[in-house]
C-alpha cells in the first residue's frame, strides 16, 4: 500500500502545514520552535500573520505527523492544507461510472442492485432473482458470509450458498455481488463473483480491503454507520492504493439516538461527495430504514439527490426469513419503486438501463 | 394545558401498563407488588405470560408514572402501551393541510416558504421578496428576533424590522411568518403576522409554545437538532392542547459528528411521520446543509420523500449578510429549484400552487 | 447585551481572521478578493504562506462574519483566531469560586446541592431537607416550574410550592435554588431565591438568560444535552454580558444512542473547562444516569476528575413521586456518597464544608 | 461457534417472546396469527392483557427471529424477554478477575497497562518499559500491526517489532499484549504474546474474534467508538463461545459531535457493566482524551467509578513519534498518576499490585 506518484499531480502549496505560534511568541521562542523542527528534520519558513507568527512547512511528507508537531512548546495549533485522501480526490478528474460486469453505476446511469438479505433456499432465491430482473434491477445481491451481531444468529450458507447464488444469477442473466468478511475468503471467492461488497462493519478492516482491492474486482464499499466522510474516503483510499480504481461508495445510514428509523440516512452525503470525488455513490435504503414501508420514499429521495444507484433487499415472505425481515420489500412494492426510479432518473437525463457490452469502454472501465 | 376529552376516543386497552415481574417471582412477592400498587391507588390485574407473571394496569391515568412504578421491588420493567402524544396521534384521522393565510401545506399541496435569514434593509428585502414570489414561493420568511449562539452576534431588527417585513409581504402579495423567541413578544406580534415560527432551539420552550398556540395562528414548529420524534410530537402536543390545530412540523437536520453538512437532514422522518400524524411536514434544507450548493439536492430529496413543503433561505449578496451566509441560495438557483419542485410534486399528483381563497375550507382550515 | 471593554484586554492579533485563498490564485484574483473586502469595509493585509496566499484581517469587529466572507469567490476558507466567548475566557484570569448565599463552589471547595426533583408535599420536603443537610449538602434544590416533555405530565407547584421550599430551606439553614423557565417569572421570584437554575432545555433561551442574569443572583447554567462546549460557554457569555459574573456551569450528560444510561456523562469536560475558564464546574449525576444505582459511581468519577460540586436528586419514597423516580437516590445512599465525596476532595486538598460567612470574601464573591 | 448447554442454566420463561397483537384484534384475527405461527413451526399460547391480547412463545429457539414474526399481519410488536448475550450474562455468577500472565484485572485488583502507542525503536521502548514498570504498571503495551485510518500513515513494525517488544518485556519482567488486526496473524503471534488486544475498529471483526478466542490467550476487547453495550457484549459473546472465558472489556470513548475531547469517555458504563457481567472492565483514557493533559483526570474518574484497570499511552518525546502524539503522557506524569490510582483503589479496599504466582488460582484463572 503506497502513494507513489500522486504527489506530482498536486499544485504547489496544496500540502503545506501552517504551524501557528501562540500569541505573543517572541523571537527567542520562535527560534526555539524552529530549532525543534530542524531536529526533527523539518524545514520551515517563518511568516507573519498580522500580529501573529506562523511557520510554514512546504514539504511535510518526511516530517512527523501534524499532531506530533503540535506537541512542541510554543505551538498553538497546526493547520494542514493537504487533502487527507489524495487518491480519492484525484478521481474527481478521472472518474466516470463503474461497471459490475456490464451493470453501470454513475456516468449518467442509475443502477439498482436487489435481492434477498441472505441466501437461504434455491427456490425462493430463483423466484426473487427472476422478479427483480424483470422489474429492472441490473445486479443481484445476496449474503453468504453474514456479519451477525450475535454468535447465536444464523451465520450464512458459505461457499455452497455462493455457488447457488452464482448459478441463479447466470440463469436470470444478471451479474451479482456478495459481501466478504475475512481476507482468507478472498482467494476462493474472487473467481466466482462479479463484485465484492465490503460491509459497513468491515469498512476499516484494512487487511480485508487490501486483499479485496488486489483482485481487481469492483468493490462496493459501504460506509460504516459511524464513519465520517474522511474515514470513508480513506477506506476507499486503501483500495485505490492497490491500483484498483473500481470503487463504488454506498451510503447506508448512520447510527444515532433516533428510534423511528434504524439508521439515519445521510442523503446529503450524495451531492457532497459529487463535489469531492469522481467515484459513483449509491444508497442502501433498506438497512437505513429498517422498515420496509420507509424504503420506497428513502430510495426516491436518494435518486432525487443524485445517487448513482440503489441496493435494495427484496423478499416475498419476510416472516419466514432468518435475518432483516423488517426491511425486506415485497416484490410488487419493488416493481412500483422501479417505476419511480426511472421517472426520477429521466428528470435529470439519466437512465436506469445497464450499459450494453459495447458501451463499457465509454464509461472508462 | 390539559387533555380533557381525549381519553374517550381511544380504544380500550390502548393505554394499559404491563408491569412485568422478575423471573421466578413467587406468590408472596407477587402479592407484595400488588399491595404496593394498591397503596399508590393503582388497580392491577395479574396475568400469566408463559412461565412469567405480569400485572396489567388498565387505567394508569391517576397512578404515578411508569418509571415510578418500576422502583417497586419485584418489578423487572414496566411497558406502557399508550401513545405518548395522543392529540398529535389523533390528527391522523382528522388531518388535511394547514394554511398560512391561503398558502397551503399538505393535503396535496407542496408549499414553499422563502426569504432572507434576517431582515436587514428594505431594498434588498423587497428585491428578494419579489423574486421568490415570481419563482413560485407561497409564503415569505424573515427573522427579526434572532436566536444567536453568541451575544456578540447581530440580534435582529425587532418590531421595526417586522413592520417592514409585513409591508413588503403585502406589496408582493404573499403571507409571511417570523420566528418568536420570548412569550412576552406574542401579544405585540400576533396581530401583525400570518404565521409564527418556533425555532429549533425553542422547541421545548413550553411557555412560548403555549402563548404562541393560544393566538390561534398557524405554528411552524421546527424540530430541535437533537430531538427525537416523540419529543417533537410532544412539543406539538403543547400547541394542540391549547386548542390550536394549525401546526406545521418542520425538519431541519440533526446534530451529529459529521462535518460535511452542518446538520444531518433526517429525510426518513417525513414518510415516518405520515404514518403517525396528520399534520403537514415540511423540510428546511438550508439550515441542514449549511452550504448553499447542497440546498437544491436536499430540497429535491425532501419533496421526493413526500414533504408537504420547504422553507428556503435566499439572498442575492450573501457575502454582505450578517448571518447564515454559507447557506443562502442565490435567486437564480432558487428559480431552478422551483422547477424541480413542481416536477417532483406532479409525479405524485400534487401541486405547488397556493389554494385559492375558495379552496381553503376544502383542507379544513 | 454588549461586550464593551473586553477587547482591550486581549493580546494583539488574538482576534485576527486568516482568509486563505484557493491554491493557485493569481495576482488578479487576489486583487479581486481584496477589492470585494474593501467594498464590505474590511481592511486586509496580504501574506504569503509558502506557495499559498492569504489575507489577514486584524480588526474583524465591523466586518461581516467569517462565514459571509467565505462566500467571496477565490476564498478557500476563513480561519478565525479569536476566542468565540471572550468574557468566559476572561474568567480564567479572574475566577475563583462562586457562592450561593455562603455555599461555595470552586476555589478549593466541593459543594453538594441536593433535594427532591419536584416540590410535592411539605412533609416529605422537610424530611429530605433535614437529611441532606445532616449528610453535608450545602444547598437545597427543588423544582416548582417543571420542564416536562409532555403537556400531560405534572407541571410543578408554581409560586406556592416555591414559598414552601423557601420556608423549609430557612428551617434547615441551607440556601436553595430552583429552575426558572420563563422570563416573566423572574421578577416575582428573584426576591425569594438564593440562586437561579437554568435547565438544559433552556440553555439557549437567551431572553431568559438575560433576565436571569440581570438579577445579579448566582446562575447555575446546565449544559444542553446536545450542546458542544462553545455553545455552552456562549450561553454563559449571555449572562456574563449582563455584568453578572456569578455563573456555575453544570454538566448533566449528553444525548446519545446509548440506552444503558439516560444521558452520557461527559466527565472529561470538567478538566477541559478548567483550562479554558475560571468558572466553577459542577456535575449532575442523577439526570445523566437515569438510574439511582449508577449515581454514586458517577458522582465519585466527577469529583475525582476535579468537579467543584454535585447536584443530586434524593427521595426516600421514589415509587410515589410524580417525576424522575428512577434516578432518585435513597437518603442512606446519599449519606454514604457524601463520605466518598469528602475522601475524594481531601485527596486534592479540597474541602466540602461551606465557607463560613467571614470566608465569603476570600473567594471573591 | 455455538451456545450448547447454556439454556439449561436459565430460569423458565426467561427467554420467552411476547407477541402483542394490535388493539381490537378479534378472535378471527388472533386465530390467523396463531395459524401463521404454526406454519413457521412456532408454538404459542394466547393470553389476555387487560383489554389486549398477546401470544407467548416459550421456546423461540427454533423460530424465525423476533423481527421476522413482527411482519405477520395483526402483530403490533414482539417483546423478547431473553438476554441477548447469555454467555456474557452468565459470567455474573462465575466471574472474578482475569490475569494476563500474572497481571490481574478485577477481583479486587486494579491493573495498569502502559507503554508507547507504536514500537518504533528499541532504545526508547526499553526506556519507556523500565519507567512504567518502576511506576507500578503490571503489563506492557505496544502496537506493531497498526490500524491507521489512512494508508499513507505509518503502518507499524510487524513481526520484527513484536519480537523486540517481547524481548524488552522479558527484560523488565512484565507481561505484554499487542493488537491483532487479521485472522492470518493469529497463528504466528499466539506463541509470542501474553495477551491479545482487539482494537475498537475490529470489535465486530467476527472471524478475527473467533481465531483470537481459540488461542485461549486473554483477550482485551475494546469497545467500538460507536458500539452500544449490547453490541459490545455480543462481540465478547463470540470469544466466550469459543470456550475462552478470559475476556477483559475496555472502554475507550465514544464518537460524538464534541471536539474538546477526541472521544467521549463513557465512564458510566463501568458501574453499569458490573451489574450485568462478571468480566473485568478497564478504561483507556488516552484514546478517549486525545490530549495528554486530560488523561490523568479521566484515569482517576475511571478508577473512582470502579474500573478494574487502565491502559495508558506513555512517551517521553511525543513530538518525534509517528502516531497519537497528542495523547502520549510524559513518564513523570504517569508516575504521579500511579500514586493517585493507588490512593483511589485503596479507598475501596482494592490493590494495584499484580497477583503473585500463588494467587493466580484465587481469581480463578
Amino acid at each position: 500500500v503506497g502513494s507513489k506518484g500522486i504527489e506530482s499531480a498536486r499544485p504547489r502549496g496544496a500540502r503545506a502545514l501552517i504551524i501557528l505560534l501562540t500569541p505573543g511568541a517572541g523571537s527567542a521562542q520562535r527560534a526555539a520552535v524552529a530549532r525543534a523542527l530542524r531536529e526533527l528534520g523539518v524545514e520551515a519558513e517563518e511568516v507573519r500573520l498580522g500580529a501573529r507568527h506562523a511557520l510554514v512547512v512546504e514539504r511535510p511528507e518526511a516530517a512527523p505527523p501534524a499532531e506530533s508537531l503540535a506537541r512542541i512548546d510554543g505551538v498553538e495549533r497546526v493547520i494542514p492544507l493537504a487533502p487527507r485522501a489524495p487518491l480519492a480526490a484525484g478521481t474527481l478528474r478521472t472518474g466516470g461510472g463503474v461497471a459490475i460486469a456490464g451493470a453501470v453505476f454513475g456516468g449518467g446511469h442509475v443502477g439498482v442492485i436487489a435481492g434477498p438479505c441472505t441466501i437461504e433456499d434455491a427456490a425462493s432465491l430463483r423466484d426473487i432473482a427472476a422478479r427483480v430482473a424483470a422489474a429492472g434491477a441490473v445486479c443481484l445481491r445476496g449474503g453468504v458470509f453474514k456479519v451477525r451481531t450475535s454468535p447465536h444468529s444464523y451465520q450464512g450458507g458459505g461457499l455452497a450458498a455462493l455457488r447457488e447464488l452464482a448459478g441463479v444469477a447466470r440463469e436470470v442473466g444478471l451479474p451479482f455481488l456478495t459481501e466478504l468478511t475475512d481476507p482468507r475468503q478472498v482467494e476462493d471467492v474472487a473467481g466466482l463473483v462479479d463484485g465484492i461488497q465490503i460491509g459497513a462493519r468491515h469498512m476499516q478492516n484494512f487487511p480485508l480491503l487490501v486483499e479485496a482491492g488486489r483482485t481487481g474486482k469492483p468493490i462496493l464499499l459501504k460506509r460504516h454507520m459511524a464513519a465520517d466522510v474522511d474515514e470513508w474516503l480513506l477506506a476507499a483510499e486503501y483500495v485505490l492504493a492497490t491500483g484498483n480504481q473500481r470503487v463504488i461508495l454506498c451510503e447506508r445510514g448512520l447510527k444515532s439516538g433516533e428510534r423511528h428509523v434504524r439508521y439515519l440516512l445521510d442523503v446529503g452525503v450524495v451531492p457532497y461527495l459529487k463535489r469531492r470525488v469522481g467515484l459513483p455513490v449509491i444508497v442502501d435504503p433498506s438497512h437505513a430504514a429498517g422498515d420496509w414501508r420507509l424504503v420506497p420514499p428513502l430510495a426516491r429521495a436518494a435518486v432525487a439527490a443524485g445517487a448513482d444507484g440503489l441496493i435494495v433487499e427484496v423478499h416475498p415472505r419476510p416472516e419466514a426469513t432468518r435475518s432483516d425481515a423488517l426491511q425486506a420489500l415485497p416484490p410488487d412494492a419493488f416493481l412500483r419503486l422501479m417505476d419511480d426510479v426511472r421517472a426520477l432518473a429521466a428528470m435529470d437525463g439519466r437512465s436506469v438501463q445497464p450499459a450494453r457490452a459495447g458501451e463499457r469502454s465509454a464509461v472508462g472501465i
